[in-house]
């Protein structure tokens, strides 16, 4: 529980009384912000999402509530593209994979001339699509394969700090949704275990998760090439192999929480039909339960997308959100702010 | 820290002077075993794995130590059988594995003639053997596939409440050894997250972990099969199928670890050579570290078994943690108790 029903400080004129009591009663000034009874979601308007989401919280938390959940069963799972940051024009994962063809490109001359490498090295999307699904994989594996864990690791992170959104001309970690770091921080306050389940590579998103939404490697679930484990030089190391492991998406979602976690989510977040499996396993557990998706509805400070996306496309997921009464966030109208710096 | 060197409240004289100065300071009767500075692993004799392990939590907790190690990089991982508890005469997993096919007999009156079940129905190892790796995965996924994750868990939990072990005539979990409930609250309390990463299957100990050892079911690394997610009568299920997809054992440990964790633990326990990748993959991490195999020595109050054994064979791991220092556990010798029953 976070305050009472009548002790709600940002509800109105309640606001300053209450904060001026409680600088009384404390004697000294205390930051307005480093008070807990302080508003946990200041970039959420006053709306429905907002408030199905803090009346979810206040039950699972309040003892006395016979839909209480106790600390250890608070799991709760977030997709990562389109749903804690952005994933237009296409995933970021995607800009990554293609700097890092080009990147290697200097060593393969003969690249220039070899599909589907060519397609990438001329930003030529026609002619990779038209390499098929063998041609994407390839082109995959080529970026994520044949290095260790730890040099990917220090790949991804030197790719961060110079990679630079084509629309937004700022790092690609930037593009994330300040609702969702606030709603991350309110979950984690109140006792939840704040979990990734995303589509992307689980390589891909651990060396940056815990700084920029605080989430620990080992709350990140992705998907995943095999490893290999070798003794190189008299040094063990882990060889990133160029097959698919594991793939975290739609049906895997579940798999992939069962698998990583062991415990049914009580709250999934999403926003495209990948995500549909993992909102509707979480849905069929006991007690209360909590689904949302982000729909992408402001192109002007985001992007609008959904049903027709070829990226994040939001459809069927859209539709049993409705029919099953799942929080749906209309991001134009909810999110005060969307990117931490607008 | 625990204590300063010359405030072992347990080292002698000092012992009782402390605790009565404690307990003036304080002006209650505090018991014994509540006051942090009492020995936080009774069972452990006096001596170098008691010390070893004593000081390097001691060092890395240590914030003036250039060891230091924050708490969120404090990861524990465990094996479990013949680690955390006993595996013979085989792991206990084969004897729930046996039970399963019994249970499942009546219902397939064709296995009272069909190998690989009729030996297993008869109790017959040698004719079991004989069917080959073929027969013992299809024994395997007899026993483990078939049934949704919800059902497997039932079934786990139902049969430690009847089955018991041959020889000491209890429920398997009470074969945990008590050392190690003590070393891993130890652990706990100075800030480390503890892991299991076992060869067993992860959905076989993910519903008992967290009763018996503290260990919650997202803190389980294990060997898997396949699942797949279905709609069964309008509900959603995990269905679990006869597919191997994934092997924790040997330098399946390091893989299992960066797959689950993605982080390299700071302390690894085994004892087998099953754990040798593990521990390899641990010591090869910067800064200090710790690598602890428990050598079953005490034929007596558990068994006696190392070189050459085909459960649990100790061999290369005890000449690797012996060159290099690694701090190997006499049972007979170094636990003052073995189970929590003795």
């Amino acid at each position: 529980m976070f305050f009472g029903k009548n002790l709600r400080p940002f509800s109105g004129r309640g606001k300053m009384c209450f904060r001026i009591c409680f600088l009384l009663i404390m004697g000294l000034a205390v930051p307005a912000d480093r008070v807990s009874f302080a508003d946990p979601l200041p970039s959420w308007n006053e709306g429905q999402a907002k408030q199905a989401l803090v009346e979810f919280v206040r039950t699972v938390t309040d003892r006395s509530n016979p839909n209480y959940v106790p600390p250890e069963q608070r799991v709760a799972t977030f997709d990562n593209d389109g749903t804690l940051w952005s994933e237009q024009p296409m995933y970021f994962q995607g800009f990554f994979t293609f700097d890092r063809v080009k990147a290697l490109a200097p060593k393969h001359p003969e690249w220039k001339e070899q599909q589907p490498f060519k397609a990438v090295l001329e930003n030529d999307l026609k002619a990779l699509a038209a390499t098929g699904e063998k041609g994407s994989m390839q082109i995959l594996m080529t970026a994520h394969a044949g290095v260790t864990t730890q040099e990917f690791e220090k790949i991804v992170k030197d790719w961060l700090t110079t990679a630079k959104h084509p629309r937004f001309r700022r790092p690609f970690t930037g593009l994330v949704y300040q609702p969702m770091l606030e709603l991350l921080a309110y979950l984690r306050e109140n006792g939840f275990k704040t979990y990734i389940v995303s589509g992307g590579g689980v390589e891909f998103m651990r060396p940056w998760t815990e700084k920029v939404y605080g989430i620990p490697p080992e709350q990140v679930v992705g998907s995943s090439i095999k490893m290999k484990f070798e003794i190189r030089d008299g040094k063990p190391v882990l060889t990133r192999m160029p097959d698919i492991d594991f793939i975290d998406d739609g049906p895997g979602k579940p798999v992939g929480i069962q698998k990583f976690i062991g415990r049914r989510p009580l709250a999934a977040l999403g926003n495209s039909d990948g995500d549909l499996q993992m909102l509707q396993w979480t849905a069929a557990g006991e007690g209360r339960r909590f689904m949302l998706l982000v729909h992408h509805t402001d192109g002007e400070r985001e992007w609008a997308y959904d049903r027709q996306s070829p990226i994040g496309r939001l459809d069927k997921a859209l539709d049993e959100a409705q029919r099953r009464g799942w929080t749906v966030v209309d991001m134009k109208k909810e999110w005060k702010r969307i990117f931490p710096f607008q």
